[in-house]
């Protein structure tokens, strides 16, 4: 694997976590971020150097592996390596460890660069890539499309974008639109389920004031296993999608 | 001033921060309850030792006084004391200091003890509070109440208890309420001016599921002063009130 690594620790607090005291999804995704951005930052590539230049990083995708999220109190460790990169995408990789050296989450990253003026996709300069370490290679990394939500059978729960939504991007953050998706879900199922896998993509971003609704259908595998498909929309444009994959938790 | 305290630093991380990059006010009080946890935890009085006694505790009042919020990639330093307790209310400040060990905000925060299984207030154990050296004082601290909200003139905005507000507690985080009253205000108005005083007070929980109104009400004291006050209510149950003071933002 090429790229030079990132690494940081951090002691899960309270707030963090669920009602069940498990790091929550939007947390994790920050606290990814935090640690990447650590990472751009001690190679002299911060956001503000990229905003001074009218770039900007965005999320495309996001494809997570997870055999357990930490609990309040646990220290983690949070390892970070931008993998790989092609003309319009790069790809970083997350390993969550915990106290012993387990791994216990893994995620890939898909990151597009825009023009801040043009709000659109450019291509990735070289010198923004090459102190990272990440091999050039022409070839997509394939992250799964999450499926299409099951309308008919669809579960719905509308959101107004709120003040605190908003991020420096002045868009909504990434991590809001996992929190929607999941609370579509129902209580008892978050409870008493733990997400094993998913797979989720930005479509369109969303922006304050907007109302979006967050669509959810389940599938059951068998008694043990479930796969539950998101859509979040504004109107008729859908501006995230996920699947996740689901298991049964233990006593 | 008796009591000993406990401290600890904290980096800001762009998530806890607004738009401006500014640290939010319902991440503050997050940052200072766990800093008040690890203080707990330290005297051997973590909240499941108490919850072992079948003891909470709950926050009542919040007075604030803010020069100024820090900034992301700011390390501030929290210090906190147990100062005093009476029959029924345990009184905390908290110090938030900057890298050259300014104070830029104080916090008293009213604590009281209920009974887990009687959701009641339960007179404080003097074997709770001895550890902390809160020194025992039949006297009352007085925290201003929060001013009345002008119901005529206020603006409204609804909320629905999404999974992600319910804490460990199986209600809604305190933090939740104070991004509720401020989401009710226009984006404009908190993007313009700063907080400098905020008195609330916790009138009765909130729990998953339950739909809420946000109603806050404004005052302009002058071209830079303002005040604005907030009711959190379920129907016709006022949950949690607050007055905040405003100056406009410098150039």
């Amino acid at each position: 694997m090429s790229g030079i690594s990132h690494s940081n620790t951090h002691l899960i607090h309270y707030y963090e976590c669920d009602q069940q005291q498990n790091l929550t999804l939007p947390m994790l995704v920050n606290l990814l971020l935090h640690v990447s951005g650590e990472h751009s930052e001690e190679l002299g590539l911060s956001d503000d150097v990229l905003a001074g230049r009218d770039l900007s990083w965005v999320i495309i995708q996001y494809e997570m592996h997870i055999k357990r999220l930490p609990q309040f109190k646990e220290t983690i460790k949070i390892e970070t390596i931008a993998r790989q990169y092609n003309k319009l995408f790069s790809y970083r990789d997350f390993f969550v460890k915990d106290e012993q050296g387990n791994t216990i989450i893994e995620v890939c990253v898909t990151f597009g660069l825009i023009s801040l003026s043009k709000r659109k996709l450019v291509r990735l300069p070289e010198n923004i890539m090459e102190p990272y370490g990440a091999e050039f290679s022409k070839s997509l990394v394939r992250t799964p499309r999450p499926q299409k939500v099951d309308i008919d059978k669809a579960q719905k729960r509308s959101y107004h974008v709120r003040y605190f939504d908003i991020d420096r991007n002045k868009h909504v953050n990434n991590s809001k639109y996992l929190e929607w998706t999941l609370d579509a879900l129902d209580a008892d199922f978050l409870n008493q389920h733990q997400l094993t896998y998913a797979t989720m993509k930005f479509e369109k971003e969303v922006l304050y004031d907007e109302k979006v609704e967050s669509l959810a259908s389940m599938e059951k595998i068998d008694e043990q296993f479930y796969v539950t498909n998101h859509h979040i929309k504004s109107g008729e444009q859908i501006n995230f999608t996920a699947s996740y994959n689901w298991k049964a938790k233990g006593e």
